[in-house]
């Protein structure tokens, strides 16, 4: 199992005009990992708000909850991350219910953007005779690729994925949900992954990707062929984009600056 | 256009139980039109009952208006009818729009079942290359063919086409909807037929089939593949099920029976 | 039965972009019909387009065909209209089912955008103890008003009444819906209604409204509460909006100006 | 503080045909925790099956994980429980979301059942004069309790919280997850828990009731006003029914029985 080992450098910068007292959860931290290492970072919070940063125990992912009041909030993250991430496995193959293990179960279940109850029979005759494993996982993305129209502003916070497989078109969560619940439905435990990502012209935006559990481990696959699955530095992994949104909202706040920049950084520099 | 001649008899039975006075709109009669002729027919109602027929001045169908009090109520409709059908045209092109006759155009607009505007990109990717004209339609008849499972009890009466699109499962009634919509989404005008059809093995049913307007006429297509289109003894057609429902009831009744029988007869006989 | 008389001159300018040869069907003429006269009107097309004019034989609307080439597309529409609605009557009655005309039953039936079947428990549960007739269909527009937010944009070319009962916010086609629904799960026949109306700061746009079958004829009611329903200049009325559209278009069609003028005109003026 | 102590016995039996060799996740062991002791317990399984037992480390509930082989299956659960539940603190409060616990934070979240990003609005009209706390928590209880019918059958496995709030018909899972739904939505976490109940007439089923964060710990409520959340003879907590259901079955099983019946013992019995 070769790996390929990439460093890079994030530097995520939002920004807000509060009309209210406001809490808010950002999930922007990149992710400490097996396959992922934060070697620096930092965090600005302007002007000074009632911080707290809370590590899920499963995944690892960090939570930022953050307090502000009335007025401008600014947030800076920067960090310089390796990505040693394992080359997928083609070769990998379906693990049986049987033997997946008790914390990987709920991965299989359908979701408020996954409906993977809705879906089974579409997806069993779309990729049942498929031959099970990674080939499988390939199928469905190539399949999604051939058959979704990537248009940005096509969908929002409400759509689903049996909303894109009516509307057959959507943005990189969208084409993400629709492989989570493809694989869901046949099953294959299946994830959301959401991080920084070299994956198009400005402006720069936070991508989604999705895990599926094959031979034993998450393999990374992004059906929107716009990035490198390797080149992900993932912020965090959940059910679906409820759980891993970078900002979930209690209050009112309006958005003015979203600019989260990744760059590839050489080996040796730094 | 050739035109094959045949001879049906049909003995349709319906009984209720109304538990309070209940009005209904039945649509049991065989249509007289150009290419079904009723050659003779009667309609019993029992206990007597306020009734009232209407055709409509557009397709010629009939409704029967029928008020009945709280207890029993039986109908039957017996008909001897001559269906004429002229051989589909495999070669029937699509109207342009622009030719579409001003009192067809409705056919072209999404309905309760048929959400033909949810439906366009799908319809478009999966039969946008598909040579246009009657090829198009029987290629949307054996996608829905191969695509769906028919299940008897899988849908009910709030099913609609994008409902059977995702769960790829349904009844005649949801084959023909799917078909409507893909055809509007197409700019090819659709709409519901339904009528007696020696289809299948007991019980006996109404059966849904659809046309679409190709070549200034409405060719008739079975989705279902369980009956022929030309022996089709059509009652009536309409946008989609709420137009040509059996039975549309406005009260508390309970159905106690359905039996549509319809035989065919050797020409000679009678 | 009190009649007010009044006068209006719309000025109606619609402008496209058209990539390709483009059909449209166009709904801006004024109705001409019992309770509304119109006295002079003027269309214009440009650059000139192949026109065509078709009244609706049932409530005499008018659909304009227009297929234009690529390029722009302008058109103006002005009519001095004289509209002369009865007095809504406060005690007017619903109708039994059984006394419903034939060539209304249709307005019973949910249609694409008013799913009066999945709303009927609801509509009963809201307003099944009101009193029944025009008084119940007040109290629906009352609860409308009172629970649906008005926000332009809030709602697409796809939003149904049962999404608008959901979100609780819509546009004045959705508020129309949504109490159409209700009438109809109620048994009341309704129908949309829409045209020019002084309902509003510019920018000037279509607007919708209803109507109900109340003792024996059509009764206009505005849930938004914006405008007078007897100062509405009715282009049409159908099932939904679908079958009301001021444009229905069958290409690629860029809209550049929507501007529906309407004015009241003192009346010995002109 | 004050606390209800009583005692149950539980007898549950499920029983299955397998028509191949089928995986399980079942859930209908008593959850052991601070308000609810698990006395003596058996399981039983025949015949003899792959049995696998794991212990959710959050709240503690148990999955019973079984693979078994083409044929009969049948369990039969017995447990005696001590519930001991504190009484509901009417007076007790809403948390403010930044006290919010970090691992509550996710019951604030919409899921596959309780869609409570698409009901704010209407949640927030409905109950968001009401004052906040457990009073708002019961005055959603009373409003699902007058205005949903429970009508056994009347939904399936697909049915959302939004149906249900469309439809105004559902069982108790329904019922649970529309006060779920509703509470997140004005920001009280909230989950769906269920269990052994005595809440009517046989044949016994699981009964669903929920459970809202209020006042630093978690309050149960029955909005079908059936059963005595006091009583409840937890098996498991969740995000809704697709984390809690009692049986998920991978393969081709059909239900033979579901009697899960639960009785109070007297004190000093036993």
């Amino acid at each position: 199992m070769s790996t390929r080992s990439r460093l890079f450098d994030v530097d995520c910068k939002l920004g807000y005009t509060l009309t209210e007292t406001t809490d808010f959860v950002f999930q922007i931290h990149a992710m400490q990992g097996p396959d992922q290492d934060v070697l620096t970072e930092s965090l600005r919070v302007t002007p000074s708000a009632t911080c707290h940063t809370y590590t899920d125990p499963h995944v690892g992912q960090r939570f930022l909850r953050v307090q502000a009041a009335a007025g401008p909030l600014n947030l800076r993250y920067r960090a310089r991350v390796q990505v040693a991430r394992p080359r997928r496995n083609p070769g990998a193959k379906e693990v049986p219910i049987s033997a997946v293990p008790d914390e990987v179960m709920h991965n299989l279940m359908p979701t408020r953007y996954c409906e993977s109850d809705l879906l089974g029979s579409a997806a069993r005759k779309l990729f049942g005779k498929t031959p099970p494993g990674c080939a499988r996982v390939i199928a469905i993305c190539d399949w999604i690729h051939r058959n979704l129209d990537y248009r940005t502003g096509s969908s929002d916070t409400t759509t689903t994925a049996c909303d894109v497989f009516l509307s057959r078109t959507g943005v990189c969560r969208d084409f993400a949900h629709l492989a989570v619940t493809f694989c869901r439905a046949l099953n294959i435990p299946a994830r959301l992954a959401v991080g920084y990502s070299i994956f198009r012209a400005p402006p720069p935006d936070f991508h989604a990707m999705f895990e599926a559990y094959l031979g034993g481990r998450w393999e990374v696959f992004d059906p929107t062929k716009m990035a490198d699955p390797s080149e992900l530095v993932r912020i965090a992994v959940g059910r679906d984009a409820k759980d891993v949104a970078f900002a979930t909202i209690f209050g009112a706040a309006q958005s003015r600056t979203i600019a989260p920049v990744v760059k590839r950084v050489a080996a040796g520099k730094g």
